[in-house]
């Protein structure tokens, strides 16, 4: 890329931020608008339609951002939950290490790189065009001593990031703690998900089950709720209810020949009504939510072997109940297992389908090359504006626009792998967005230069270092175009909720219920893939070309404000994970900080250092041990409470009022709100109600 | 190796083994040799010295077969225990296996390989010196449809071994739980063992404990057995019994000048005796031997979580009482875990080192090689004999002299490790063991031939099966010897026990105490590696060189007998794992079944069959897939029992008449040994007594 292109782009999404932050501090303020911009605020009351009509409403201000700025973390805590302050953490941690590591590369590397004369000595380069390099680290001469201050610096950030990862986690380990320590009695704590269930012949899922926990956990066991398959009952059921809808509409309009066909029609509603009795019965799957009266008894059950066919009697943490994916009960243990294969199948397809834009952003990027492909294009790529415009901003606007489908795509695959509740799947899906942007985005991007056939290069496993060490830097430019594209304009249309507000437009007009409205919920699955790519471009490119860390820091600014002002205002959460999505950030940081070591050991050999080379050997080693000893150190504090925790938590609510009465109501929590019983035909009275089937609690 | 060679081999073995018998089933009567040939007997008292000489005694007699054959496995599951009923099931499994694989090489494989001209139209090839290729995959001719036979008999055999595999896991495992289900009460399955204890200022480790688990599991807590470090308080110990002995010495010759001295020795006894005690408050490992009132409260307490911070608080399952390693406590979590990286790079280290004989072997396999290398020894190369020992015998004394010295030294290397227990130490070194043996004596015997960089023919990952395809038959007679020499001969000398029989002819004259014997346990690290060696070598040859079959199934049969014998007469069980071996077992004979799946894609890409090749693509996955499945179906039994087991086994002792009084002995089970109180100086009593330390309950 040309630097001029780089301009331009960063020129254009300058002004777009500008022109999304004057735009949202106005419409913001229009009631109208409300839905769109503080749905939390409005469905908690908060958000009032002012009585008289300011000028000031037409004003962009700045107010939002003290507002976004002043809550404390207690403040975010007791509002938004511990999910949202685990996400800001991952900002401000990001804060923290780019402003060293910034500080570092603009104050020492960069006047260092800049004093070498590697490109000038290269005439073949053509430095107007590629003047950004003259301060990476393409321009200290080979072999010169001054590499060693490179080596300082990575070692240095190494560190750092490592002693901030461990403070981190250890905070936030004991954040997750507190917070359960906290937490009044929910039934998820109380409730495991018990599948796989073998029930003998004549007998009921219900009674197996009854007679399993009552027989093994005589002092804890309290109710259990039997999951029911939802297809073939839903189909069932919405074919009740069209017939009921028939004969309310007969009864509007009454005549003779139509009262004997209501009778008919009475008498097919008993019939299917019978069957959707025997259904139930024989719709039980073998899994159901079994709850305990204590959470030390929750815990015990989960923990233990239970039955002598480890693949029976599998038990698990109940969801929320607000959390709990329905749909999906694959109840056997072969059914898990081969949904899981159908899953990794379908990741790889969908990797090898995305590699086709990021091809033609290459292209894109090389000029010269399209040009020879497409002759006729000659005159209008030789103008200037548009040859700026297309290699500074349309390949990353394509990259983003193809990005912005990836996480659905991802949560929809996840979906199908088995998870029982929406925070596994989003959980699972942040995953594989993160590993799809590590690989489609970066690895494409950089080693495609290089060669097209990815696979092959990774296959050859020892040349991956010098290969980095070629390209990477080569793609100093592109990447700064990317964070200030992808993560300027994307986090600042993010404020501006530009989907949601154009939907509104359109449906304003036609939209009848004028208070309805949802509160949507954060995508974690989205957004932190995000904020831990561009960790590991500044990650990457922190010594290699220091100059992006500048934008990278605009970048963790704007994310901060916004996101805060989106999580007070507009996200409501939907579940509580209680810090589960940090594991996956330090596992990605530790990636970031290997793949930056690598570099190195690439860039130590290609600049003829092989002191330098060798000293950079003990650095992913220290780095994975560092890494393995966390994952023993915390991970399992994410995985399950203590006995220790549990049991000062189970005797403190002793002393907790409400406990006889909330134990009684938890199995109602795990009600699947598709399988209450439905009494139609019973009393006539039914007949004039909505068609909302009714819960009842069973247990 | 040529196969004047092999009948070389063949029958000096075959006379070995004939020797071997005769003289085993002489010198066993003899009862002078009763501490060789008969220690478990003697110790039961079962072996008695007859009252006169018959002349019987000195005939060969076959009585002992009758003897060893004769027992059920049920009398060997209650004389020898489970994991003898294991091992022996390896072999029985093994012979099920290569029965069946033997009848379809030899009935249908050799007849078509037999049918094939390949190796004739190659007329480079001599084929007098290479005559049992004719009977191998190699003289079928190219591109023939013969192979598909071959294609099927990989088939029926992957899928016969899968059955059998499953049957004996299941088999196996519910044998596992029956035997636990009639075990009387023993202390392990009452006790943890606890590690990396957090002591506050001014605790003790004994009080910590106490308080941690009266407070948490307040029903099922028992007692506690504080674990000491050993090696600061033996010197100590020693100091003080040598003064001790000094003491005794002058009593006995009484005198004034030495009665002065005696009040001196006396002062510096009481002073050192002080020091013991505060030694043992200083010198408290952070460990401790928790015991519980019942065997689910103990299970709860090693699968929970215990602490908030899951490095501290760790819990095991204790082993036998018998079965502790004492001398190694490194009860740091870091420094277990700098043990275990230390072991790989010992490991590591020894592969390597041990990769000289096996080059050493296979220049001798190459006489021509050898005669190059050395000049001067071309005329005793040349003469016949010679020349049929040295191919045919001397590379196979190599190897299994230098094998036979790798267990224990895999051993020593486990026991670093920072395991607490002999069986998980010998578990571990069987490992070691096998991935060594399958390393060196077959990657490295078939791969040298054609390369002697081991480590870069395994990094070019896809050339690996057509490699062996080339190298695996070529190996073919070389390892029937193999089979002929470390399978029949070395399983015979174990029934002669030749180094303990050499040992007691030694010691015999200068033995005062003629009764002392030790009844040795059995080396599983040892000797399960071998028999699965074995097998190894079956699955690789029996489509490519079906006559390996014969030689292998004799063998099974010798090592039926042979260790029935053994484990009846010689070896008594140290400890009691359950059947733990088993998934050790399993694991490497898939491995060997995916070998063999690997070898035979590689084949029939070198026949130039494609179809057949990728017709062998889905059989490592099938096989991988079951392996998958199996590790969930039935490795969590060979980790922990389950609540209804451990509940069913706990309501059955309510019964049991001494269930107080054993729960009273459990701690004086775990005492240390070598931290028994000591009190010389107290009564000069004690003074006469001799010096043996006696052990005190303590807790």
């Amino acid at each position: 890329m040309i630097i001029s292109g780089l301009l331009t782009s960063v020129a254009i999404n300058f002004a777009l931020c500008i022109i999304f932050f004057t735009l949202y501090s106005i419409l913001r303020k229009q009631p109208g608008n409300y839905k769109v911009y503080a749905p939390r605020l409005l469905a908690a009351g908060k958000a009032r339609r002012p009585r008289h009509f300011h000028f000031n409403r037409l004003l962009p201000t700045a107010g939002w951002i003290k507002n976004a700025w002043l809550p404390s973390e207690d403040d975010l805590l007791s509002y938004s939950g511990l999910d949202a302050v685990v996400f800001m953490r991952i900002i401000t941690f990001s804060l923290k290490v780019f402003c060293i590591a910034g500080f570092i590369g603009i104050f020492i590397l960069i006047p260092v790189n800049c004093s070498g004369n590697q490109l000038h000595d290269m005439d073949y380069i053509n430095i107007s065009n590629n003047s950004l390099e003259v301060f990476s680290i393409s321009n200290v001469n080979n072999g010169s001593d001054s590499l060693w201050i490179h080596l300082g610096a990575v070692y240095f950030v190494t560190i750092v990031v490592c002693c901030l990862l461990y403070k981190e986690y250890k905070y936030i380990a004991s954040k997750r703690i507190d917070y359960f320590c906290s937490s009044k009695p929910q039934p998820h704590q109380f409730t495991i998900l018990v599948s796989n269930i073998p029930v003998r012949k004549g007998n009921t899922v219900r009674n197996s089950v009854e007679n399993f926990f009552t027989e093994n956990h005589p002092a804890t066991y309290l109710s259990t709720v039997v999951v029911h398959r939802k297809s073939k009952v839903w189909t069932i059921t919405n074919a009740v209810e069209n017939l009921f809808s028939k004969i309310k509409n007969f009864r509007r309009v009454p005549n003779r020949h139509q009262y004997m066909h209501l009778d008919h029609l009475e008498q097919k509603l008993n019939e299917m009504e019978g069957s959707v009795r025997i259904d139930k019965s024989r719709e039980e799957v073998r899994a159901a939510f079994v709850s305990f009266k204590s959470r030390y008894g929750a815990a015990i059950a989960i923990n233990m072997l239970q039955g002598n066919n480890p693949t029976q009697w599998l038990t698990e943490q109940a969801p929320e109940p607000q959390d709990v994916y329905w749909p999906f009960f694959s109840s056997t243990f072969m059914g898990r297992w081969i949904s899981k294969l159908t899953v990794i199948f379908s990741c790889a397809f969908v990797t090898i389908v995305f590699l086709i834009p990021v091809f033609i952003v290459q292209g894109l990027t090389n000029l010269a090359q399209l040009e020879t492909y497409f002759p006729s294009l000659k005159n209008i790529l030789t103008m200037k504006i548009v040859s700026q415009v297309i290699t500074g901003y349309l390949p990353n606007l394509i990259l983003q626009v193809s990005l912005k489908i990836v996480p659905p795509i991802m949560k929809g695959i996840s979906s199908q792998q088995g998870y029982i509740s929406v925070s596994e799947i989003e959980r699972s899906a942040c995953h594989k967005v993160i590993w799809f942007t590590v690989w489609n985005v970066f690895f494409a991007n950089v080693l495609s230069a290089s060669a097209f056939s990815l696979l092959f290069i990774l296959l050859e496993f020892k040349d991956i270092p010098s290969k980095l060490a070629v390209s990477v830097p080569a793609q100093a430019s592109f990447f700064i175009a990317y964070v200030v594209t992808t993560g300027w304009t994307s986090t600042s249309s993010e404020l501006f909720r530009v989907i949601p507000f154009v939907a509104s437009l359109i449906c304003k007009p036609c939209n009848r219920k004028k208070n309805e409205f949802t509160v949507p919920s954060f995508r974690y699955h989205q957004d932190i893939p995000k904020i831990l790519f561009f960790g590991l471009l500044g990650f990457a490119y922190f010594f290699l070309a220091p100059l992006i860390i500048p934008f990278l820091l605009g970048y963790f600014c704007l994310a901060y404000i916004i996101y805060r002002n989106q999580l007070l205002n507009v996200y409501a959460p939907r579940y509580e994970s209680a810090g589960k999505f940090w594991p996956v950030v330090h596992d990605s940081t530790i990636f970031s900080l290997v793949l930056m070591q690598f570099i190195a050991f690439g860039i130590f050999t290609l600049k003829k250092l092989p002191h330098a080379t060798s000293a950079t050997l003990p650095l992913p080693i220290i780095t994975l041990l560092f890494n393995e000893y966390c994952r023993k150190r915390f991970l399992p504090i994410f995985m399950a409470y203590s006995t220790e925790t549990l049991l000062k938590k189970d005797k403190a609510d002793q002393y907790y009022p409400d406990m006889p009465q909330f134990l009684e109501q938890i199995s109602a929590a795990y009600q699947d709100p598709a399988l209450a019983p439905m009494v139609y035909s019973a009393s006539s009275d039914n007949l004039r109600e909505p068609l909302i089937p009714t819960a009842q609690v069973r247990g």
